[in-house]
């Protein structure tokens, strides 16, 4: 009754060591090497394990004279070790090679449009639109085996904490506000659609109500945005909530979780607490919310030195309620032109303008070192801990502008290019909401999240702390999360401080707000981007290298050809038409 | 810096058990009960763990008087035995209560729409409605667990057998047949569309193509059909591939998967291997691709016994090809009006007549009695292995569709109501082709399932047999899978078979079989529907009570009102619009 497949190995490529000298074993992979030495054809057999090397004599196996490169083989043979003199004690298998008895070609290749070895660069499009050739290269596969062994450690750790993991629709209910959303046409309601989700929030808030404890899920969220940024319209996110949890609870479990994770797949042990540093903190001394503390090089407010300077721009600055401020850049060999061009940069950055000083042993070196006094310059070398050779940049201007100007400055002067050291901080205490360039305020994270205290939020919304919170990693943030409001009270001054009514927060929130007043117990959680944390432990620039099928920069899939055009048959089941205006453009 | 969050709880309501008596703890959660009695109230506090009773006096922390079922507090107090007569050894906490010292209301609650003790039929759509509190129902937050458990039992046994979890897109190309596809908007590429997945099947295809040697994924898959069969629009199938691998494989591999998830749901040790039969086999002694095992009356194929029967219905059924198929309904109390409307049925399922026999202590008593010869009596019982009080059922037909009446048959009357039982079966040996009613083939599994013999194919594709399987399960399919084809040559004749040329091949699959050339492992995979896997086991009826949160049949979500109307200046940044008529029905 069985019919019993036929076997195709009975051994790993990679695993085929010395021990097995002798044996009879058969391998089965990809020809990722073939080479002819005095009519003997020697082929490294390719699986996922690795690569071993068998030597075919083409005489008894003529099949061999057929093989090429990234040709399926399955070989039986007797492992042996290799003459003396060709051995390679760099491989694993590199001290035996397989005698072929039999040879069977499973699957045979086109000539490859790119070389696998990955020692030539191939453009990134020619990879995608060939990614099942680019998987099989060694960075890849390796990014893909981390990726898996990333989302095994993940919920690993998170199993044995006790969550539960629970699956939220990804066919949902369309925010009014929505811009972003994915939309997905009904077909048994024509001219209604769902969208899908830019992430979990509302159902896991909702999971907290129903009385799940501890939820998580990789789950796959959805975001229509502009793809300059290194983003994708589909991306993963580790998703956490707890209910009758706090911020610590949720710090000492993603600590755990990305402790585990960098365990598995850089072999270090992370130190753990995190640091952590407020939101003022971080915007005072690194011009950024996602500081890279890799290396110093911080902004210093050197106002107090500079506020009566004969260099008029100082003082004029600090007179009008402005700042100037500083960072060390280090020893520096730049030119006068490269500083010039600094200055050029400060400027695109929204900067007035950018002083350069170089410290020497006496003073400094700076077009405006004429107008400094040597009080000033002592004061400036003090404050920003200067020694001979140092390059100082200043930037007066609004503290806000002058801190982002010297942030990114300092960013492309100090960040290190690999990813090699791991900085992880906790950002905390953001504000509750941000101040509009019209003067209203929107909510900084979003409107669900707790205040640390409710009245100080009434009497000073602007200033009010929030209970949320971000993990940054290296300059990049990694994920943010907060506490959420369970008192509707609470609720309510914040709608109304937002200057949102009651048929707002129907129309907007309405179902959900619904399900906050059926018992809802004090929950927190957070969102891990596991695209982005895992692309830097691979040392990779783009969440693409890490993505097994990713689109690219504009949202396209050179190896399938999404998105594409549909017969207007199909879209008429739907109730939908593509615009004339749009139509007539192809 | 840091700002501690209130602590909720530092105990489980669920184990609080007379181990600790006399230690003061906190424990938080919802009011599951109240109760005054004397002036002392009582409540059961319930959190995700259990239950556990508090005693407050109302004296004392007059908040007691305030608090209504199903709001959330937080209660600080002493562990103490129940008074003697009051003790309930039936719960895991009914030996002790909390004598509160503290009462923290954290939130309140509405009125029920319905009570949440399982106590009272509550309609589906308040329950969906609802699901918030619906899943805080003892059945409800039971099959969530369960759920969550499945998922990490199968990701457990799959991790340790070497898979590795890849995440496919899930916004792919549509297939221009894709009627079922459903299909979102781009934004950046206005009148294009992606496609939302059937299932991972091309990717996974590629991964092995791609070199990974063993995947899986539990994968959000869509379908947009018909919701009466019990089915959602998403849905997770648990995916998996094999390279160099075939069926004993993916058999002995799904048996460890399936063993495992109802080792820890059920407690109990399933026999593995499965029982296996051919497609052969089960049409003919069941009807049906999904045999129910559970319970035997098969059907069996009397012609011989009564080709020469004076009822004349029997011999011309079978004197023109057609046959007489009957089965054992077993012993039957039913009266002569339900036997009729037995005939009804048949005749609703398509059967031009149904033959009802009941045996007694001398021959039989059927309308037809009086035409059966004694021969033809005893045949029918031993054939049947009637005994005094069996019911007969006879059908006279064409072979399918007297296997088809009959297999309903048997299990309108002879399938068990619950799930406790569990028969699994796997159903081999499909045919490659299915022939269609204008008697041209299509694909009985998809295109590219192998042959079990590729010539046999050649001479006679109707009676092919392919390299698919599927798993059954008390009469359901939980999943299929096959061998698939990896040889260019045994593609190219099953296209041909199909009557598909290159360009409709180009057209249809033409990204996928490019894949194909550049060296394809031989490879085979399955896919189980988790959801239908994890009803049957929670003795469900519907999916709906398995998945968190479901739609309705009609795939409306009552809860958050999906899907919705949508702004059409939202509309216009996607390229589309509502087609006119859609907008006049509404």
């Amino acid at each position: 009754m069985a019919r019993v497949e036929d076997v195709y190995r009975d051994a790993y490529a990679g695993r085929v060591t010395g021990e097995r000298i002798g044996e009879t074993i058969r391998v089965a992979g990809w020809v990722s090497r073939r080479r002819d030495h005095g009519g003997i054809v020697f082929i490294d057999v390719r699986d996922a394990s690795g690569v071993v090397q068998a030597v075919i004599d083409p005489a008894r196996l003529p099949a061999a004279r057929d093989l090429k490169l990234e040709y399926v083989v399955s070989v039986l043979g007797t492992v042996q070790a290799r003459p003396e003199g060709t051995a390679n004690p760099d491989m694993v298998t590199g001290m035996v090679d397989i005698a072929v008895e039999a040879l069977d070609i499973l699957s045979a290749a086109e000539p490859l449009p790119f070389m696998l070895d990955g020692r030539v660069d191939v453009d990134e499009r020619t990879r995608l639109e060939y990614r099942f050739l680019d998987l099989r290269t060694p960075r890849m596969s390796a990014n893909l085996r981390a990726r898996s062994k990333a989302f095994h450690v993940m919920r690993e750790v998170l199993d044995d904490l006790g969550f539960m993991d629970v699956d939220t629709p990804t066919l949902i209910r369309s925010t009014p506000e929505g811009a972003r959303d994915m939309l997905v046409p009904s077909r048994l309601r024509k001219g209604s659609f769902y969208a899908l989700p830019q992430s979990p929030q509302l159902f896991k808030q909702l999971l907290m109500v129903s009385g799940v404890d501890r939820y998580y899920q990789l789950a796959r969220c959805y975001r229509d945005e502009d793809f300059r940024s290194d983003r994708q319209l589909e991306f993963i996110q580790l998703d956490l909530e707890g209910a009758f949890w706090g911020r610590e609870g949720v710090f000492s479990t993603l600590e755990a979780v990305v402790a585990a994770v960098v365990k598995r797949l850089r072999g270090v042990e992370l130190d753990t607490p995190f640091r952590r540093l407020t939101y003022a903190e971080v915007m005072e001394r690194y011009g950024t919310d996602k500081p890279d503390l890799r290396f110093g090089m911080e902004i210093h407010d050197v106002s107090p030195v500079v506020e009566d300077s004969e260099f008029g721009v100082f003082a004029s600055t600090v007179a009008s309620g402005g700042v100037v401020k500083g960072i060390n850049a280090g020893q520096s060999e730049m030119s006068r032109s490269a500083l010039d061009s600094l200055g050029e940069r400060a400027r695109t950055l929204g900067a007035k303008g950018l002083v350069w000083l170089v410290k020497e042993e006496d003073g400094f070196r700076s077009p405006v070192a004429k107008f400094l006094s040597d009080e000033e310059t002592s004061g400036l070398a003090d404050s920003l801990d200067a020694t001979t050779g140092d390059l100082i940049l200043l930037v007066a201007d609004t503290s806000k502008i002058a801190g982002q100007v010297l942030g990114q400055l300092r960013l492309e002067l100090g960040q290190p290019k690999d990813h090699d050291d791991l900085a992880f901080l906790w950002v905390i205490d953001f504000p509750v909401f941000e101040v509009e360039d019209d003067g209203s305020l929107s909510p900084a994270h979003h409107p669900f999240t707790a205040p640390v205290d409710v009245d100080e939020m009434g009497e000073s919304p602007e200033t009010a702390i929030s209970k949320s919170y971000d993990l940054v990693l290296n300059g990049s943030e990694l994920g943010s999360g907060s506490v959420r409001i369970h008192d509707p009270a609470v609720q309510r001054k914040v709608f109304e401080i937002l200057g949102i009514g009651p048929d707002e927060i129907e129309r907007r929130f309405g179902w959900f707000v619904k399900g906050l007043r059926f018992g809802t117990p004090p929950h927190a959680g957070f969102a891990l981007g596991v695209d982005r944390f895992l692309a830097i432990l691979q040392g990779e620039r783009s969440i693409r290298e890490v993505i097994p099928f990713p689109k690219t920069q504009t949202g396209t899939d050179p190896m399938s050809g999404s998105p594409t055009r549909v017969d207007d048959e199909q879209l008429k089941e739907l109730g939908i038409a593509v615009r004339p205006e749009v139509k007539a453009d192809e």
